[in-house]
């Protein structure tokens, strides 16, 4: 597994033009849908939704909101991780709830963890930023897609570069307390793009490393 | 692949407690080192350092800083994000430096990347919040981790729960411009930690996807 891991993550790059005729099969998305779901998230408390877009116009609508990056418009699936603007008592809730009924227990023995949520994000430190808290935990999920991508052979292009208010606008965001976080088109490299034969650009270990 | 890479998630979990006998091989973490170095970031910038700290005295002078959290005590490897606080024209001319080594090119067909990624990160929009946005590209590679650390049947548990200022302070990251970000013991889950037989808890589906 270690040779297969290190060839993979070298083979994947972010690819700037993806070949429109190469769709991803429904059994590799599915997977990779399952993959993000099962990502790790801060109190388990996944404050994200996935927006998961092949409709061809909407792509193209979106390349200029992607100034311009044309991967938008060509790849096969355009997948955009949207966070919560905000947490309350009730979402805190909702995941106790979920939790006790996955593994049949009492909310009364989870009332603990409950309230330690409750007065991080909802009353405490964290609720003074919760779309910056929950921008991070989505970077999580952008990791894990990519790295699981990557096993799958599947190419895909992170891109911070975007117009957060025209997403958040196309997708009708604003009304369901979500806010654009990150963007990755996911498809098949197109041949004809010249970046997939780069060598990649990373620092040495010495430089990224410290040990004690 | 499609198997073996759900099985491997659904079997990691958040490890409360390690067994401190068990400890990664050099070729395992060797990878997990390769494949940290490989996580992509924005504009390639890779803003960070990893701390690699296997000293059992400051792991456990750690656990106070991390809310009295046994794992960092009790894992193989602690592994602690740290990130720049500042970037400067500097930064940017050692990567282009770096990636002109890397693949035969000459600083100038650079020219036009460099006073892009200057007048974001140094003079822009996102030179407001540097710190920010480098935890940002950290929780990039702690997905990344989490998921390469699963496919090689190694525990971890990423932690927000700690002191910043003084894990800053114990690992002296102040005068090298760096702060931490998160934090990540690792291991091999101890036979006791009954968190590990628990099932997790996810939303389904339909509450985390939005299809178009």
């Amino acid at each position: 597994m270690n040779e297969v891991l290190l060839e993979k993550l070298q083979w994947r790059y972010a690819a700037k033009a993806f070949d429109p005729a190469k769709k991803i099969s429904p059994e590799d998305w599915s997977t990779l849908e399952e993959a993000l779901r099962l990502t790790p998230s801060s109190y388990g408390l996944q404050p994200w939704k996935f927006y998961v877009i092949t409709d061809q116009e909407l792509k193209d609508e979106l390349i200029p909101a992607s100034y311009g990056q044309t991967q938008v418009g060509n790849c096969s699936h355009l997948l955009v991780f949207t966070v919560t603007t905000d947490l309350s008592e009730a979402d805190i809730d909702k995941y106790v709830e979920t939790s006790c009924s996955v593994r049949g227990t009492e909310p009364e023995s989870m009332e603990f963890f409950r309230n330690l949520i409750i007065g991080d994000v909802v009353t405490g430190p964290r609720s003074k930023d919760i779309p910056g808290w929950a921008k991070l935990q989505s970077y999580i999920a952008l990791g894990n897609f990519m790295t699981c991508a990557a096993m799958l052979d599947i190419d895909c292009c992170p891109m911070e570069g975007f117009v957060q208010d025209a997403y958040d606008e196309a997708l009708g965001l604003k009304k369901k307390g979500l806010t654009t976080a990150v963007v990755c088109p996911a498809g098949y490299r197109s041949d004809d793009d010249k970046y997939s034969a780069l060598e990649k650009v990373r620092y040495s270990k010495e430089d990224l490393f410290e040990y004690i």
